[in-house]
């Protein structure tokens, strides 16, 4: 009898990452697809998987979508605006297969790939924010993703905004300047007609700016959810300069409220880059898997 | 044998209630006492409970204080500025007493209270928010309560001002502006001279922007921490019509982004009064000591 085979999907809005991978974690096949709508998509990440047999699937996924196990729609998108995609559910496509299935959100995810094998490593609290299309937030705690109703929906909390400042009126189609409203990369590129890269070295104030909506929030997680690490990754996050300032202005707003070893001068491993660059999602994803199948650390 | 009897302290800054119960809850003796300093209050405390033989002993404490039971200094306070009371331990006046002994805060104190008895039955995810000196949140999943590095401190993030409508730029010693610094019973009295009771009556506009803040509030622990149901209490809430207004805004600021049908129109059984009013945190204290003896629901 071979091995045990494990099947992962990090499915993102622009792409799906597919991987069938061997209990240990080391990847057999790997493949990516754009995302286009369910009758196109979903069979096609069907095919790849059928080719093997798997002991558990894993699956992070961009939302809203149903992740409680105990709902008769778990695995099902919610109220997503993306054409199509509402209503979708990841069991109609892959059940089929007949292995056990595991659904989360991309950011819980990813948090979980970066606490296993990543930035978040040791962290009991741990919380991991994606700042790009969209930004959103998936926080753990011993191995659990926290949730409630639904998963969080961090990403739409509102940041205190000066007009005067920053007369952008955000771009959220349900709040307006809520943070991913204001912050996300469609927010900037409507803001500046550009990406913060392109546009941070022209205007010396874009990266403080969106530093500062980032600095606020990360400063509501903490009070809200005391992790013991913050992650920020994504493209956005990617703009020289953006992860300083916003340490740099985390750190002013807390005036040492919070007191902690955790939380060193700087905040230079308090809050950091993941450890695992574009690939916590779909490591968190095989250990989603691995725990469908019986086999997860937790 | 007798049977066991229990001990509970709600502790808080202007008053410490203490009780002895059987372990199905019936109190047997309950007391007052002023909060002065540790020195004070700490010895009164412990000859009351000293009557007893107890199994246990639970505190719902104000803080900050460490309520790691697996910390050296579990149960001491920590960065308070009321004077004389950080570094003050309950464990240095109780911990002769020979009973086991659990330490929460005020408000989980106080969510767990309401969870077991009160409004909060039946919730998975409950949060509870207290509105009074302070203003503090408790945040209740499957009976355990949130935390990470630290008990939470949602009461201090920071909700949008607006300076021409509230001029007010806040009291809180660490930020000025937060949501303590701006709805807390001191602001209020700070920004008008007299309680929301007092001023509601001549200036229609002060319910309605207390209750804006305590909304955008209400709408960060949804988006947070996804509960079943936002119990609000405390002194402030008692004025007349500050829990409509605030259910009002808070239902027009979710703009229907989180759907689910806990979420009733107009909220008025998603955002509620305590069904135990004054009691909860007593109530919780019991629980823990429940808990502490070995004996708790959880």
């Amino acid at each position: 009898m071979n091995e045990p085979l494990i099947g992962a999907v990090e499915a993102g809005g622009t792409k799906f990452v597919l991987a069938v991978a061997r209990m240990d974690g080391t990847i057999v096949e790997r493949v990516r697809m754009d995302t286009r709508t369910p009758t196109e998509t979903f069979p096609e990440m069907a095919a790849f998987f059928a080719q093997h047999d798997l002991a558990g699937i894993g699956i992070a996924s961009f939302g809203p979508i149903d992740i409680d196990p105990a709902s008769p729609a778990y695995g099902t998108f919610t109220t997503t605006p993306k054409p199509g995609w509402s209503g979708a559910r990841f069991h109609d496509a892959l059940g089929g297969l007949g292995a056990p299935i595991l659904v989360d959100t991309d950011v819980n995810g990813a948090a979980l790939g970066e606490w296993l094998s990543g930035a978040g490593q040791g962290c009991e609290t741990l919380a991991y924010t994606t700042v790009g299309t969209g930004i959103g937030t998936g926080v753990l705690h011993k191995g659990a993703s926290r949730g409630g109703i639904s998963h969080l929906e961090a990403g739409h909390i509102r940041p205190p905004r000066d007009p005067a400042r920053d007369p952008f009126t955000g771009r959220c189609p349900f709040h307006g300047d809520c943070l991913e409203g204001l912050a996300s990369g469609p927010a900037i590129s409507d803001r500046w007609g550009a990406s913060l890269d392109e546009f941070s070295a022209s205007e010396p104030d874009a990266v403080p700016l969106i530093a500062s909506y980032l600095a606020d929030f990360a400063v509501t997680l903490v009070l809200m959810h005391m992790p013991d690490r913050l992650i920020f990754g994504g493209g956005v996050m990617k703009a020289p300069g953006l992860l300083g300032s916003l340490r740099q202005q985390a750190e002013a707003r807390l005036e040492g409220y919070v007191q902690h070893p955790r939380l060193d001068p700087g905040l230079a491993t308090y809050i950091t880059a993941p450890g695992l660059g574009d690939d916590a999602g779909i490591t968190g994803a095989l250990e989603l898997a691995r725990r469908a199948s019986g086999q997860g650390r937790d």
